[in-house]
């Protein structure tokens, strides 16, 4: 390791500290910490907002009266053909699927699942997290206590021989999964891990696999095939095993789309009891508007394809300068997603925090370290989560390069013991 | 009483069932049982939808996209003028205050309130509701196994001396009110009863008063003033007491409005950690056609003026009826709502029910007898709700025609003892 003798490394640490430092008299203040579609990505599907004027029609029964709590027809029409279920199999909500996660674990807890005993009164509860992660389901299952066990995350998915080993606990409910372009890595969960899950035997009969398939169709490349994890369920039998999320947030206005939950029918009635006493009913004219707009599976991908146009550009740019900057040193180590909205940057062990701060005082925030883990406790603080789809091309292009050289800093400063 | 005996009486029933038999010739169905607006009042607010087209402005921010959780600035100013609140004591959510109300009874339960012992600790909780009431609240605190104490309502509000002695038992820890033209009766809480309610000392310190002044400016005769309660709880620095719900739902569309809960800053910024971890925030889009459509509190009480030339004729129809129909017997009492969305009838003792069996015999639904009542029992079996906003004049007509006709059987009978 001659070539890395220490005067090497405090030269390369000097000329990298000279690069940052002509970045930061360009007093940046660049964003690079969500994942939130771009203008240009909003813009696609602008004319949902001419589906309803003041002439149109409301439905045969009204839409704007109060009524029907799990969804109209026309847009449950639209989820069943994009995701091959039955209309008992879903519940249409509003805007947010987070909100229908976090209620549908709040029901567990002071409900209990299908009649059992409510969560709150079965002791400390245990969740399965698959890491790195997104940090608003952690952020779920930390506010109501429950204790989170990390799952290495393999190329395949999460490591499948552990959770089957953890689910012999009856204290251990559940698990988040991002099944497809995983946040952040972009891991397309593999057939076998997929039938593994829908032939998981928990002991805890009231376990459920909170299944978030938010990038269900959000390719950078057309549409990836993935095994249905509720169709393999059936077969099984396991069906009630599964509550799975998503969302339009991401195809028409990431603020202002229509969220779903799907799963056995047994299940959707049980929680159709609860949304009854909840609330008058969803926004119903959201729903009319979204199905006249998206009309059909078919509709659903060309939209996506424009997405992909636009995010497919900014992906490659960051891959290209992640590969551009580190192509002489193996330090880093990052996903090449095929979808989704996040690229997962492994850096050298112990620098992912400093990286970011080096990032921060050049005028570029990133999402922060550690915010991929439970508690936001990153136990290597290596994992950095890049998300390209916001800022303007040009701006992506400063903000990678200022975070390579942040990480090449972090790496000498690390390797010199000067930090 | 010579004049009721019993050959009277028997003449009497069979002159009425002859009466519903024609009725029943005509094989109707009508339906009286829910508080909706009529097509024609959400028409008023068709123009709505055409507030925000594909060429808009979506705000400074892009409202388009992901973010704000307690609602959009420029519907926050319309509240705040509308109740005479500062844009830090509100939250604006979705389209349905009872999710507001389930909501925060939910997180009371599972958190506490501002810190205190989560209320699903404390055992036994018991909850007062003023009777006659709204159903779907009553179903609520049922659903949480809250143990529901009735307060009976008078002309100026609910019992307070009651309310005043139960307050001292450490496990009530909340009340349901709707003051102004309370759900069913009408009534407008007095001064008097409203400054009770401000310097309210419970014994227990996370007691909670959930005002849902769902009718705050739906006056059938213009707008009526009410005390407000938020700003006599400022004057006795006891404005935590109090959780305040609204929504716009029978001001623009009942299934597709905004909801807002407000109250003190200390218990907005409690809630506001709770929904950013609940939610990606509230369909920002909805929040801003409504903003640029309502405006400004003067506007709205132009709008609901619109609603009250519906609204008007209808009440006065179903009273003209009532009292035509009983006018020289004294086998009803009945509110005179000017506002509101409901007539409440008492009829006499034990015969609500019998009452509306026979009604829905001859083609007409109303709400259920006991619904107005904690776990749907009225205790006399008197009460029935009148919601004459729905049908239209000609069906109100025949309907309560018919409820006439059913509500002397019902009386006939029971005096012969023949049901």
């Amino acid at each position: 390791m001659d070539f890395q003798g220490t005067d090497f490394l405090k030269n390369e640490l000097k000329k990298e500290q000279e690069l940052l430092d002509i970045y930061k008299e360009r007093k940046l203040n660049l964003d690079m910490s969500r994942g939130k579609p771009s203008t240009a990505q909003l813009d696609i599907s602008s004319s949902l907002l001419d589906e309803l004027t003041s002439t149109s029609n409301f439905g045969k029964i009204d839409y704007r009266n109060y009524g029907i709590n799990d969804g109209i027809s026309e847009i449950k029409e639209v989820f069943c053909d994009l995701l091959g279920i039955k209309s008992e199999e879903i519940i249409v909500s509003g805007n947010a699927s987070l909100t229908l996660m976090y209620d549908s674990l709040q029901r567990a807890l002071q409900f209990g699942v299908l009649g059992g005993i409510p969560w709150n009164k079965q002791g400390l509860i245990k969740w399965l997290c698959p890491v790195p992660g997104y940090d608003r389901h952690f952020a779920i299952t930390e506010l109501f206590g429950i204790q989170m066990i990390n799952i290495p995350m393999k190329e395949t998915g999460p490591d499948m021989d552990l959770i089957e080993a953890l689910i012999h606990d009856e204290s251990v409910k559940g698990i988040w999964c991002v099944p497809k372009y995983s946040n952040p890595q972009g891991i397309i969960y593999s057939d076998d891990t997929i039938k593994r899950f829908a032939k998981l035997k928990p002991k805890a009969q009231d376990f459920r696999v909170f299944w978030d398939n938010a990038y269900n169709v959000h390719g950078l490349y057309g549409f990836d095939q993935m095994l249905d994890v509720f169709a393999e369920a059936k077969k099984e039998g396991n069906e009630d095993l599964f509550y799975i999320f998503g969302s339009t947030s991401k195809i028409t206005f990431a603020g202002a789309g229509v969220a779903y939950l799907y799963g056995s029918q047994k299940n959707m009635d049980s929680i159709r009891k609860f949304i009854g006493i909840q609330t008058i009913g969803p926004d119903k004219l959201v729903q009319l508007s979204h199905a006249r707009y998206l009309k059909n599976k078919d509709n659903i991908l060309r939209l996506m394809d424009k997405h992909a146009d636009f995010l497919r550009p900014k992906f490659e740019k960051v891959l290209e300068i992640l590969d551009d900057s580190f192509a002489d040193m193996s330090i880093v180590k990052y996903s090449r997603p095929r979808g989704g909205y996040f690229i997962s940057v492994d850096l050298r062990e112990g620098t992912a925090k400093r990286t970011l701060k080096i990032a921060l005082e050049a005028g570029v925030r990133f999402t922060n370290a550690g915010a991929t883990f439970p508690y936001g406790n990153d136990p290597y603080d290596c994992n950095v989560r890049i998300a390209p789809s916001l800022p303007p091309i040009n701006e992506l292009i400063t903000a990678m390069e200022i975070f390579c050289c942040a990480a090449k800093i972090a790496y000498y400063e690390k390797e010199l013991g000067v930090y």
